[in-house]
């Protein structure tokens, strides 16, 4: 990446002209704070000391090979330009400390060091600057220390997320190196190790799914932190979205609810004005709404509330957010005509479903407000409500089948009738047309190449969840095998924020330097075999 | 300076094969831990937001100028890219802490500043990196921060040496912008501020001399720390040498007799097996010896406490420290041969004297030694025990003479019969001439274009202490108003390590990068015009 390429600009829908006034809601900021958890912590060790071999075999086009065990690297120095890469064998969030010892006749300078913490090799074997991208380079996994006084403890102040650590040694003096010894991260996650050993192991004999499974928890636990983080990476903190996909994944395995009922209560203290909820917010230092907004996300907050209240039995929670639930639906039902179908034109706002690139998102965001709608109903049944959305749900059912070219068999989309994977998820998972219909529709889609396919797990569970839920479990399995068991296969630790197995390199922010490998809203393998083809798999 | 370029090679004579090993006096280590000051404390704020113009009538090729005013500052915002200079009007040493606020509407990522501690305006308008020098580039005064949770304080727990800081934002993000308030060093001294204002201001109505001495002060306040150090920003640690010339000056300003006493006794807890005492120490992380060694150094000592003892009137500790006053003379005095001339071949030890390139130190170590000679001999007197040296103080004044080149009315050092002003002033020092003929030596040498001049301040204040003590007044009145006083013009606020007016890129270590403008060695015009040149002056 040459440092005078141009860098990618900020793509338009992000762009914001005014955010909308918050009305903060106190009662429920409070509630959200007194849930606020007490994070678990434990000591983990690197397991090896290794570089990277050039592979072109492997994902990243290289391999870690061991350059000598762990219990060997306190009695090696390191001096100016010396490199060193430890491995502690799984993705960690945390906080990391060492030892750095000396070797040398005079320790007379201080020992300046750059550390990167890399979720993938590729964070350490290439340089991370300068980083070609639209978003902050701050989030840079690395850091420049100087120590003043060998030997000494040190105690990184920041939370990194990692498997690999590489020191390099900037400079020591000509009169002494460094070493390492007792180098640990101090792991931190909402999740308890008690709890996390404690979830079921999934009942399959089937290595490939177990190793999904298990991944899926990884990325999940390491992304449940005093919310249900994004990426424990990068941005560390919750979106509307990526929320409710983790709850549902949490319910089946770690079932924290009141972590989920916290981000509940922080998303409701911060509607604005027109009743709308953020995109995501922040915690620190305090709690704040980001200016982002996105319509779809808006509108998965009523879903989310009636997953919470279906899973963990509290209506009382459920019936004290419901006039914020309907608040959540004004903005993206302002997007129907007057026949009931979602204009995008309507207004400027972001509306997201993917970062694929050219996604026309007409009939996918038609598919989630419906969907969001039906869901939403549902929620009110449950603790005694009048349905809310009855006569829209009809009209935009019709109105959805509008989709529908007959003749292609698939859903279209947008002036250029485009086809998208998911277009079809997200109509068929709002049951605009029958479930074999929907089935057909997708399968005929993803066997063309030239449909626009998804960039994120976040668009590929939308997929493989409608495809079991029209029918089609074994196409759903065969599509998580291909695509969280391709991350597997690539040497994923924890699901990545964006995956493309022809492109090591795929980015929706210009450098994949600035992925985050540890990403919540590709954790939901888990909910799949546990919940959606549970059924089937038995 | 391109990063290709060679870095030049440590010198020969700081090569140490072996390190002779310590024998650590507890009793004397524990009274120095014992003497350890509590430092004042006192807060400064920059006076002015600075930018520098291209000057080349200045000495760095640039002179300061405002950009706004300070107060300013605060409502100011900064992104990607953006730097700011701030001008704290003089040298501090200290801590620096600030306020990062935000302006923006989404503060979406982390800040990744770069501050970097300006002592002279090379530091804050040159890129520190690569440094091409022998020493380590871990001592380059600037540090990558990355601030996770805008806004906040941030408090920098490095200690810094500085009049200037600059702030290069490397990023924020596009939804967001930083500003700096309530920047501030908390300075550190073992000087208080009433002890510094508290001393006499010099009876001068020369204002080019009250000057030199201002300069002095906050030049010695400045390295006074926990012990004296050589420089705040680079070595941080005290050097017998140096101690000589910063006890000398603190007896005539801030009369810290305790920290002199306490650098005494660390010294005295550090002898090695052959009775010699290493040319400098560590006091953290624990007290322990550098494996320096330098023979003047050690030699020096036995002055030092004789020094003390007079001004302190503490004899005591002079009884005390007697036996390693003796013993620091013995690899001093395994130098002279049989006719009590000083051989520098007779070990490989590192003769220093000064940085000057080529310096033949073979006359200038035989004037130090037997100038160390008389004073421990002074010293005995003082504390009523024989005088150990009058024999060798005979021989050598015998001996000295021979240096002596008459028709050329010089001394000479070495085989080349290399003239140096450091020879002329180190056995002019010590006596071996009538003070008419070492002042005529002195003048000659300095008025001929060949001979080595000194480079670093601490050999100037030996050429000047020379002529003043000859008869010389106005003639070192006339160098230290070059001297010095060239670095007052040239903008110092505390005098440095190495001073050449033609040559602002000079230094010992090959980058001027990797030096100290606050340099202990460089404090001794208040002495020399206080103590020295006092009836000269009245």
């Amino acid at each position: 990446m040459a440092s005078e390429e141009k860098a990618p600009e900020v793509p338009d829908n992000q762009k914001i002209d005014k955010v909308p006034e918050t009305i903060l809601n106190k009662s429920f900021a409070q509630k959200g704070e007194d849930l606020k958890p007490s994070l678990h912590e434990w000591i983990d060790h690197p397991l090896s000391v290794i570089t990277f071999e050039s592979d072109q075999e492997e994902f990243f086009g290289c391999k870690a090979v061991p350059t000598q065990t762990i219990h060997d690297l306190s009695t090696t120095s390191y001096g100016k330009g010396d490199q060193v890469i430890l491995d502690f064998g799984s993705h960690r969030v945390g906080y990391l400390s060492f030892h750095l010892g000396v070797d040398g006749i005079n320790i007379d300078a201080p020992a300046r060091l750059r550390v990167t913490f890399g979720e993938v090799p590729y964070d350490v074997t290439e340089d991370l600057h300068p980083c070609n991208t639209w978003i902050s380079t701050s989030w840079l996994p690395d850091e420049i220390i100087n120590v003043d006084w060998l030997p000494t403890d040190v105690e990184m102040p920041r939370r990194y997320s990692f498997r690999y650590v590489k020191f390099d040694i900037i400079d020591t003096s000509a009169k002494y190196e460094v070493r390492f010894s007792d180098v640990k991260v101090r792991a931190v996650s909402a999740v308890s190790p008690a709890t996390f050993s404690a979830v079921e192991p999934l009942a399959t004999s089937d290595e490939e799914l177990a190793a999904l499974d298990r991944t899926s928890q990884v990325t999940l636990r390491n992304c449940m932190q005093t919310v249900f983080e994004d990426g424990p990476r990068r941005d560390r903190r919750v979106w509307m979205g990526d929320l409710r996909l983790q709850a549902l994944t949490n319910y089946c395995t770690f079932k924290d609810y009141t972590l989920v009922k916290r981000c509940l209560y922080l998303f409701a203290a911060l509607p604005r004005a027109d009743g709308s909820l953020p995109a995501c917010l922040f915690e620190k230092p305090k709690l704040s709404p980001a200016s982002d907004y996105i319509v779809d996300y808006d509108a998965l907050f009523g879903p989310t509330v009636y997953d919470y209240a279906v899973e963990s039995g509290d209506l009382e929670t459920a019936v004290e957010l419901w006039p914020t639930v309907l608040n959540s639906m004004i903005k993206a039902l302002s997007h129907l005509d007057d026949k009931g179908k979602f204009n995008p034109e309507a207004t400027k706002a972001w509306k997201f479903l993917d970062w694929s690139k050219g996604l026309d998102t007409t009939a996918g965001m038609h598919g989630l407000v419906l969907f969001c709608c039906k869901e939403i109903n549902k929620l009110a049944v449950l603790i005694s409500k009048p349905e809310p959305f009855s006569d829209i749900v009809k009209r935009m059912t019709v109105a959805g089948a509008s989709f529908y070219d007959s003749p292609l068999g698939v859903f279209v989309s947008g002036p250029d009738r485009q086809v998208s994977w998911v277009s079809q998820a997200w109509l068929s998972l709002a049951g605009v047309m029958d479930p074999a219909t929907c089935l057909a529709a997708i399968a005929k889609t993803m066997a063309d190449e030239k449909s626009v396919k998804p960039l994120t797990p976040y668009a590929y569970h939308h997929v493989a969840e409608s495809l079991a839920r029209c029918g089609g479990e074994e196409q759903c399995l065969k599509l998580m095998r291909e695509y969280w068991g391709g991350m597997v296969k690539a040497g994923a630790d924890t699901f990545w924020e964006c995956f493309d197995s022809a492109d090591s390199r795929s980015s929706p922010y210009g450098d994949c330097h600035n992925n985050s490998y540890c990403h919540a809203w590709s954790c939901t393998p888990s909910y799949l075999l546990r919940v959606v083809l549970k059924d089937y798999l038995i």
